[in-house]
């Protein structure tokens, strides 16, 4: 049997969208549930709903029975956007304005507060009786998301910053996420602590896998469909994977020139080219290439022990479609 | 029998910060932890924790089964405070700096979304099996707080704002609150349908008596004891109780100067006697007191129907002491 994966995770993505546009469609006041609307529709892969769902299934339960849990991250992830691009005074995103710039400050901090909660409620509608495995999981996954964003705005003004500690930062950031998307789908399934577990291990090296790709897709990538600047991270002086490992293996003028960077808190645009070439003189493309390989060769090994057929090969395929993306 | 009320409020309220002060002792990063520490040790009369807790003794159960859920009461309310400050631009709180003051934006916008999960976190400690009703309450009251805020927003704005929507605000962003602490404490307790609801009467209308009685301060307030100037929401032009019910009942020269502080967005401080004297003029002092007093008669008719002794009389004395109060 082959199956269409594209077509499947382009089904299931509309029938969350449509979860997720209907949902608070009636909702008073407008001046809350208005921003809420905007940016649950302003777009994005869906992809932490997609998890919940293919881990639900991994385990034997069918789609349906997780789709209020899979909008509930969704949500959950759109609160973290409409905050983070507070703290990163963001201006677009996904091609439009965000919220705070459309609207005001304090109407993308409420929407932010109401969709946490907003999310619980929905979590809560495919919970069984017992659920607080369920809502700690949730929740444990909430707290390391805040913990993420807190440590990865430390990191902004902090000169020293090694590799082990970006490696925890985006575990708590992004991996956390990601884990806790097949934690609860896997819990709502109603698999077993091995099951979850084995899931739980491929949402997390998933998630490492893809924000190492993303770092290194900001040096890489293809600029017309990558949608930003390349170096736009070198640009504004973010630490990202491929700095910290360049700035560990860089000496003498290289590593002066890295320094420069966190000095200045970022270079111009015409400079992107100059540590463009720093990198790929200290190999870094290739050792950051081998540690997504890394990750997502763990994600897929988690992958392969799943039973359900149609569970496993999407997440197989998921996880070499993230690998190999160009934006 | 007689109770020494105060003394069992003191006691409690120093049990629940005892909890509250050790709860994040550890936790990592300091980044975050440590403005979440502040905000938790800023003080405050605990009141949400202790209607938690006298719930759950009014259904029956000790105050032991109840005090994580109180703690997480309690921490949901901070969550509010920083951000509302935020949202307001206010300098201080309890005397000392506001947490985004004292740190920055970024902090206190993470601080309070962190201090939402650590509060479903302490919430779930004391949930039985099946507490998917407790976690509903609990997010219910979540969002009706981010919803009555949000309302309170537009209404600093809008030229026409009802008293019947100034009651509808302030039964979300106070009262809704007030109402969920007696719903899950009753619930943790083990409550019947009927107990739950009385306590949940009692805690709806003994907030929103509180948040009548908080404007009526603004006016009648001792400067000394209630900590501000006297006219302090007439300065801010806020649309408190007083304001809309003068506004619905002034003609001629009064009703003009009432609506130029709409108009102006405020008054200066030198004219809040001008504006006292209105409000003698047209009686609201008295309206605004009997009002008070007839939510505060509610909340007393439900605890009245409360069978255990020690937690009526609590419930009693505390809808006494917040009709009473002074600051």
């Amino acid at each position: 049997m082959k199956l269409n994966h594209a077509k499947i995770y382009s089904k299931e993505k509309q029938k969350i969208e449509r979860k997720l546009f209907s949902l608070l469609d009636k909702d008073k006041p407008n001046s809350l549930y208005e921003p809420c609307r905007y940016i649950l529709k302003s777009g994005g892969k869906r992809i932490r709903a997609i998890l919940v769902l293919l881990s639900a299934k991994a385990v034997g339960a069918k789609y349906s029975k997780a789709y209020n849990a899979a909008a509930a991250v969704e949500i959950l992830h759109n609160f973290t956007l409409v905050h983070d691009d507070i703290m990163d005074n963001a201006n677009k995103r996904r091609g439009v304005q965000t919220l705070h710039v459309k609207y005001d400050l304090s109407t993308a901090i409420l929407t932010g507060d109401n969709l946490i909660a907003v999310a619980y409620l929905n979590l809560l509608k495919d919970c069984p009786a017992d659920s607080r495995n369920i809502f700690k999981s949730f929740t444990q996954g909430v707290i390391e998301v805040c913990e993420g964003q807190s440590l990865d705005k430390d990191f902004e003004s902090r000169v020293n910053v090694s590799l082990d500690e970006y490696m925890i930062m985006i575990q708590k950031k992004t991996a956390a996420l990601s884990e806790m998307c097949c934690s609860i789908g896997a819990q709502i399934g109603g698999g077993t602590v091995q099951q979850i577990n084995k899931l739980k291990n491929y949402g997390r090296n998933l998630g490492i896998a893809f924000q190492l790709q993303d770092d290194l897709l900001d040096i890489i990538g293809d600029e017309d469909k990558f949608g930003k600047k390349v170096g736009g991270d070198l640009v504004e002086g973010k630490k990202t994977y491929l700095f910290l490992k360049a700035l560990q293996k860089a000496k003498g003028q290289n590593k002066k020139l890295l320094k420069n960077v966190i000095k200045n808190g970022g270079i111009e645009q015409n400079q992107v080219k100059i540590y463009r070439d720093i990198y790929h003189e200290l190999n870094i493309i290739e050792d950051t290439k081998n540690e997504v390989e890394k990750f997502t060769k763990r994600a897929l090994n988690s992958a392969k022990q799943i039973e359900d057929f149609e569970a496993q090969e999407m997440l197989i395929w998921l996880a070499n479609s993230l690998l190999n993306r160009n934006k």
